[in-house]
């Protein structure tokens, strides 16, 4: 199914919207419509020109409905956690016009009385993003996927390890490459139109999760599998993630997401570690299990000047020996470039080294 | 409340009853009968001797509702997953005689109708151990526990982590600390008579679940805590909860409890680990949060004669220069008197080292 998507944002499109900001410059499904009073008349274009969309931004959702819209996606997430009324109001607007909800919301909409009632009556469909499918536990499957799997990894929570992984299959792509993005997350869910959250999976099932989607995009006849990364290894309330989907995808090379700016974990005092701390301790841990490298390094340069941004590249590959970019400012090419020579599968199991 | 206890365990309790074992080695709730066909007439001396326990086991719960039981625990794992009919007669009759019901299986019987409606009627309850309850996110209220933290970590699954933990609190006790033993997993649980079953927790909220426990037994007045460790850091399917606990609880020490005999992960190719490099990779990772070290090994020698137990025990310490024992074999004492010297409060945050 193609949808064609109404984004419900009120009041934060601009500065809080990031699932509607990835739907908008990554997914394949149209975006016809913004629902936001405080900027409604202007066109998306005119707000945030980097994500090149001429959609509408109006009042409300009945005005959305002229744009014929198939779905309802909640762009951002209500501040406290529960959802205001006037949103509840819109949705179920949205629903009584027949369109499918799809959300990222903790709070599960399908679990919501009100909700599940009214879409049933509409005979429409709530999509829960974050809800995960049963999984198996994980089996070892994964190390006989044919193509190389790559997983980013990074300095901290939302320093775009998902930009940098879609960026480099866009890359891939436009090398002739079948690549596949691997969502583990609930915007990357919505982008690629499947995917499992994979934080939101028991603990003891979450390898398992991780290898599925991996399985699930090889069987797909990918060539190169690139699996957004989660979390930090050294988070301290989000590292368990980080390590479900590092021994769950057992991936044949890492790639390096970092915000440079980021002195301390998100929340936390914890501190991010520098450039050579990271990657030792990535590859220490998987030579354990699978051995993989960090063959590269993606910046987030948000913020800075483009000197200031070659300056911080230099710096990190100087630092490092590793090819270094930030694919949003200078696209992916450079950096896609310099690591497909790298990316191969080629590393055995710890176990098969003497095999 | 104090449980007396009959425990279901058909065919099984002398092979394949560990929840059973501990239960009765450690609790602090009485066994008063055993139910298994296949051993009916025994006490559980002449079965298992090291149990030290004179209860009678019995042809069925009938039988041992003789010995006034307030509560009937399912002491093993039935084949397949699903609670085979014969089974189901028993609980059902065990819940007709107002009996509590506790399960550590996977399967949720609270969640079984027929459980539900009988055990309501009855006003009788159903202790589903390894059903989470809901917790928050980690927070860092953990790093200002007053005792010293002790985590166990080991080589593998199912090498005596939660033994081990018990077996040094009981040392601890002998020598008038008010040391509390923290269960994360439905045997430690069911010993201690509160705990989470951590691998059943989201995994966005394994650590939250962790810290949780932490401050629990540091709220009941322990001047140390002794945290059941489980899987382990490099399992392929189990080390996202082994990293859960260890940036979850934020623990001061580490013990690494290892069977020396076991050299591939459980149900993997995944070899496991010598010594040190278990101990540095455990090290290397906390290192990036909160520094702490490994303190002393803890070995299971089962099915070695003494003196090879002493020869494995004498090459751990060698190779390491740590203490080391099976606590087990030779007692807690030993090893609990190298260790207390280093269990102490002293290892900063990360962040803090410059503070």
């Amino acid at each position: 199914m193609t949808r064609r998507y109404a984004i419900l944002a009120p009041e934060r499109f601009e500065t809080d919207a990031k699932t509607a900001h990835g739907v908008i410059r990554y997914g394949d499904d149209e975006v016809v419509a913004i629902v936001d009073p405080a900027l409604a008349g202007k066109r998306v274009r005119d707000v945030l020109p980097y994500l090149e969309s001429d959609a509408p931004i109006v009042e409300s959702l009945v005005q959305a409905l002229e744009f014929s819209p198939t779905s309802l996606l909640i762009g951002t997430a209500p501040k406290g956690g529960g959802l205001p009324p006037e949103w509840r109001s819109e949705v179920l607007a949205a629903i009584d016009a027949k369109l499918e909800i799809v959300s990222g919301l903790h709070d599960i909409l399908g679990d919501d009385r009100e909700f599940r009632v009214r879409s049933r009556a509409a005979g429409t469909a709530i999509w829960d993003v974050r809800e995960p499918p049963d999984v198996p536990l994980f089996s070892g499957a994964v190390y006989g996927v044919a193509p190389p799997v790559v997983l980013t990894v990074g300095n901290d929570c939302a320093v775009g390890k998902m930009t940098v992984s879609l960026e480099l299959v866009r890359a891939a792509h436009e090398c002739g490459r079948n690549a596949r993005f691997v969502p583990t997350g609930q915007t990357g869910i919505i982008i690629a139109g499947w995917g499992i959250s994979v934080d939101r999976v028991i603990v003891d099932f979450a390898p398992g999760a991780a290898e599925q989607l991996v399985l699930y995009a090889a069987h797909q006849g990918a060539d190169l599998i690139v699996v957004e990364g989660q979390g930090a290894l050294n988070h301290p309330a989000y590292g368990a993630v980080t390590l479900a989907l590092m021994t769950g995808c057992a991936p044949d090379a890492l790639i390096l997401v970092c915000d440079p700016a980021r002195t301390a974990i998100e929340s936390y005092q914890t501190p991010t570690l520098p450039y050579n701390e990271l990657i030792e301790i990535h590859e220490r841990v998987l030579a354990t299990i699978k051995p993989a490298k960090v063959i590269g390094i993606a910046l987030r340069t948000l913020g800075m000047s483009d000197a200031q941004a070659r300056d911080e590249i230099e710096r990190a590959t100087r630092d490092t020996g590793l090819p270094a970019d930030d694919v949003v400012r200078f696209g992916p090419q450079r950096l896609y470039a310099e690591l497909a020579p790298r990316i191969s599968k080629t590393v055995p199991l710890r176990g098969d080294a003497s095999g």
